[in-house]
């Protein structure tokens, strides 16, 4: 998601100077060769000590790392952020740390499967909801953080850190995982992934996710995530019931409760927040790997 | 998938005539007005009489009607096909009616989860796989099939029907009731889709198929889908034990299993039969709805 932040970044009317360091190399070269940096930074202190606003897109437990690592190091006007899809582990941390003033969490709700610099796009922000964690940061730091998702077309929505991943365990996490375990019981089964539909490419897209990030986010969310997969079970065993005891259209009535379920939510992004309010672009930002 | 098809006969370099019949005289109209026919026939029954090559595009249960309702209609050098997703029943109800030398069975691996003309799609059987039945038809009928579809820019795979319905119950159903099951969880547990990110939105989409045109296909397939249904449930059940014991290595070590799967097959299509044989295409067809 760097990747992504920094090409937007760059394509911005006044764009930011953008100072990037990512622990592979061979991604902050690429970066800087499709000019999407303006500087790869030597070290990641150097990059988060220089900025006005520094963004950690890296895993959760790198996020959390990285902020007890540099916390002397931010410039005293400089907002922090993060773009993990778990809010309430940063803002504890930051809490504990004693830097929550400078510090707001985000969760932009976009990307893919894939990962790295190849895997970036520019308009990745564009109409795509970002959360905000609310309950941390100066009103100016709020402020100007919100702007700075603005600017790059994004809708930032403001929520409870405890709130948010609560969702986002089902919003996100459950999904991750069905099409995880969609894919290995196909493995298991014999199935290769080419023998597939659309519909059936479709459902195991996510399954190429980065196991790396979800690790973090998974551990994390373990309590409310294992029940959440069982409600997903206790619905395909009904299912399954149903199947073999020839009740057909009572399947078929669960199909079109899914269905009425799925078409209510055709409009996409959620937020009414359609970007409206001032975009004022940042003066440089930092993107992590 | 009459409405694509359609469309992409009339695309092609020597178009035939095709003829459409619909119950639903406003798709029959929509499609005429979109001219993607030459002709709506007045009944189901003067399309099937007419035609060279009859296409059956319905789901499961009506293909099984009309094919007993029209097998004195069809002209003796005509070529049946449905375009059902399982093959089996309709081989057998062809051999039970005694009109097996002129059906040929196909199953296109295309389509979404949208109906009706409205969401038709010219090139949607481009590079795609359809499955051809082997076990009916004549050495001429299965000839003038296969080039049917190779013209239609389609790679034709033939296989045994009973083989291929037991490829499609996890390569295509069980991905289908997971979506439908995903969508019935988030519904109960008060998550609307628009809270949904990209890839949970991915994984909630053929959840807004047709129930329609999925109960001919589950009830026929339930032996088999309920079992296979119950090794995602197995899977889903192994990851939130880890998750639950905190082995969350091991549930990282799983989705590394299902990512090396999932980018095996990230070539798609499947077929190693690039269309590379002769495009003959057919003088007339007749699409269902």
């Amino acid at each position: 998601m760097g990747g992504s932040l920094a090409r937007a970044l760059r394509r911005l009317p006044a764009p930011p100077r953008v100072v990037g360091w990512s622990p592979d190399v061979g991604e902050s070269l690429e970066a800087l060769g499709a000019a999407a940096l303006d500087e790869v930074a030597d070290t990641a202190e150097e990059a988060a000590g220089a900025a006005d606003l520094v963004v950690y897109a890296t895993p959760l437990g790198a996020v959390l790392e990285l902020l007890e690592r540099h916390r002397a190091r931010w410039r005293a006007d400089a907002v922090v952020t993060d773009v993990a899809s778990l809010k309430a582990p940063v803002v504890e941390r930051v809490g504990a740390l004693g830097v929550a003033s400078g510090y707001v969490g985000s969760h932009p709700m976009v990307g893919g499967e894939g990962s790295g610099f190849a895997a970036s796009r520019e308009g990745l922000f564009r109409d795509a909801t970002v959360w905000l964690a609310s309950g941390t940061g100066t009103d100016d730091a709020r402020r100007r953080l919100e702007a700075f998702w603005r600017a790059l077309g994004a809708r930032p929505r403001w929520s409870d850190p405890r709130e948010h991943d609560r969702l986002m365990v089902r919003a996100s996490h459950v999904p991750q995982v069905l099409s995880s375990a969609l894919a290995l019981a196909l493995e298991r089964a014999g199935v290769p992934r080419a023998e597939l539909g659309p519909g059936g490419r479709d459902m195991t897209r996510l399954a190429a996710s980065s196991p790396g990030m979800w690790r973090d986010l998974l551990g994390r969310s373990a309590d409310r995530l294992a029940p959440a997969l069982r409600e997903v079970c206790a619905a395909l065993e009904e299912i399954a019931v149903l199947l073999e005891s020839g009740a057909v259209d009572d399947v078929a009535g669960l199909m079109e409760e899914g269905k009425t379920w799925a078409r209510a939510g055709d409009g996409g992004g959620g937020g009414a927040e359609r970007a409206g309010g001032a975009a004022a672009g940042p003066d440089e930002a930092v993107g992590g790997s």
